[in-house]
């Protein structure tokens, strides 16, 4: 083992919550070290999410990060809802005030703060997988970490878990200290990345008897779809054609509207899942994004998730470290998962909306078209979606 | 069996929808029979709901059967929800344009539309039960019925069922006729009178881990209450100390609040239960109010969807008769059915909001409070559920 060296917040995972984490830290002249397991090229190529609340899109700007995405980014200012044969637009700007979403890929911000961090030479180790967080209940918590083929030990003041749902961040935590609420859903998502352009300028969401279909983008030339499916489909039986007729089918209406098809780049399947796990801090470990907390992504809230606890992380720490103002630390956990039982909520709704649920009986049915029609009839209910999906200033 | 007798609508029913929609086609001059198979003093004393929608508030007075309901009946302008200790206010006029519903008990406004019937000679026979629908799919459908000892048949033009959820009505159409949706919770409502006056000048919605509870009134000097409990509760588990203790319990807030207790002059057990049996309209049987619908008593529709029902059927039936409108009654299954629907969703969400499920897991508890705090925190939440207490207008 080599000898122990020393930070003040030990943050472990360079996904969008730790690399914000360490720059907001490093830019307010807190000594940080950020480790992840993976290397550099895998980190940069995760395919994840790809809507950037208002609030997300304000922070990265204010750090320095939001350079590329101002310039990349497509700014969306409303969502498609299809149902019956029908399309509804739910217009964000004049429901909420003139906000709106960023449609900007979460790997293009880990590689824009994987940038940052490099050009500042701030520590940043890939290949370096935490193994324990050890100690957090005293005053120097410790991380042990294997690099390079050496185990070695971070010592800090503060370590933050950013390491995501399968993370050692919380399983380092006795299990009597959490409380976990979880929900699995009878379903998952079939994504595809296809080199066509998108063929609707904003996001579709449609309800349809044969499940979900999700039609999203990640640029002017690379569509991004999803497709409801078994939570234990087998991604081989669905062949680029069968994966485009069944878009097709899901997403028709009445009238003029084609799915532009094209070559299919990437297939994967994601399970859906709810997840919490409080509180977010235990002495001096903190957990933060999806290493505290998962929700479908329906709501498109997983990432600024992440950010807003980071954001708000990052503030409440440099208060203690300036001001030794220990009801900050304190105040954290409950601040944060304010805003994620709203997200928590907001994607249930969305996802039991919007899927079909395999052991649903027909009154059920029944009440999600209502519940769509309402909400593409009702300036309220349509404003109850659109100020969710852009993102609530303060819960 | 004595000889038939003729008209042209026949009403099985004498609750609020027979009543309203006899006086409705009496006031224009079409010929109608309202059958009711119990006694008048046993309709009059049924206590049903009591919250009146302004659309119902309308209806009323625009057919000369509201003059004692504007006289004892309380205008509201809004509903108290209470949650961990708190209690929030969501006002209806600043939310709905001025809207607000009238505290004027269902069995208040039966009286009311009996008298009417009574004094404008119109045929309103009690201990009449009738016991078959007959020849509904011709354009001479019958009702044969039991009256003083003897079996009867009454010839229409339509027959028009409003005899409620047990009724033959609905029961005489054969089972492939209807699509039926349904859903039974898994909790009931121990309701009581109380002379004693409310505690409060609104209704009360209390979630509470112990079940939910609802504090509601007849009138200044009657208040009636209401608690969660078992499906299968035996009512003389209750004795008066156990409810008002119970009540005292779940209505608790933090601060100066306290509930008033007083003789308790009646008490029961209601079910919850969602139905649906569509469609509403079978050759010349028409279903109207809780024979064709049952909403669970949270949102306060039953009555409303009834007086909603019948108040459209009269307008369609009439011009059928005026002008053999034929695409009227036709639409009369569609039309209504957009607002039972509407009132079925809206029902089940106050239901599933405010009620502890004895299956619920932790995560949809959170839920649960993270949706009530949304609702009273948001003004486009709070308007959704203000919207819905009203009435919307058209849906």
């Amino acid at each position: 083992m080599t000898r122990p060296h020393r930070t003040r917040v030990g943050v472990i995972g360079a996904g969008p919550a730790g690399l914000l984490l360490g720059h907001l830290l490093h830019r307010a002249g807190i000594d940080t070290v950020v480790l992840e397991a993976r290397t550099r090229d895998y980190v940069e190529r995760r395919q994840r999410a790809g809507i950037l609340e208002q609030g997300t899109i304000d922070i990265l700007r204010a750090c320095g990060a939001g350079d590329r995405m101002d310039r990349e980014g497509l700014r969306h200012d409303g969502i498609e809802l299809r149902f019956d044969r029908q399309a509804h637009r739910i217009d964000f700007p004049s429901l909420t005030g003139g906000r709106g979403v960023m449609v900007y890929a979460q790997t293009e911000v880990v590689k824009d703060l994987i940038a940052l961090r490099l050009e500042s030479g701030a520590p940043l180790l890939f290949e370096a997988e935490a193994v324990a967080v050890e100690d957090f209940d005293t005053t120097s918590p410790r991380v042990r970490y294997r690099h390079e083929g050496d185990e070695h030990v971070l010592e800090c003041d503060v370590v933050v878990a950013c390491d995501g749902f399968h993370g050692i961040g919380r399983r380092s935590l006795p299990a009597h200290a959490l409380q976990v609420f979880e929900r699995v859903y009878p379903f998952a998502w079939l994504g595809i990345l296809a080199s066509v352009p998108p063929s609707c300028e904003e996001l579709i969401y449609a309800h349809h008897e044969r499940g979900f279909a999700l039609h999203s983008m990640r640029s002017p030339e690379v569509s991004r779809l999803y497709l409801q499916v078994a939570p234990d489909e087998d991604v081989d039986a669905w062949s680029d054609a069968r994966i485009w007729d069944e878009l097709a089918t899901r997403f028709a209406v009445d009238g003029d509207w084609e799915l532009a098809t094209g070559p299919i780049t990437d297939k994967g399947i994601t399970p859906m899942r709810s997840f919490v796990a409080e509180p977010l801090r235990h002495g001096r470990l903190f957990l933060a994004g999806d290493a505290a907390h998962i929700v479908p992504p329906t709501g498109a809230k997983g990432l600024n998730l992440a950010v807003a606890d980071v954001a708000l992380l990052a503030e409440l720490l440099l208060r203690w470290f300036s001001e030794g103002d220990e009801a900050a630390l304190d105040s954290y956990s409950r601040q944060a998962l304010r805003r994620v039982w709203r997200a928590e909520h907001f994607s249930y709704l969305m996802t039991t909306m919007l899927h079909r649920d395999p052991g649903q009986d027909s009154f059920a049915h029944r009440l999600q078209l209502s519940q769509l029609h309402y909400t593409v009839s009702s300036t309220a209910a349509a404003t109850t979606l659109a100020e969710n999906y852009v993102g609530l200033p303060t819960v």
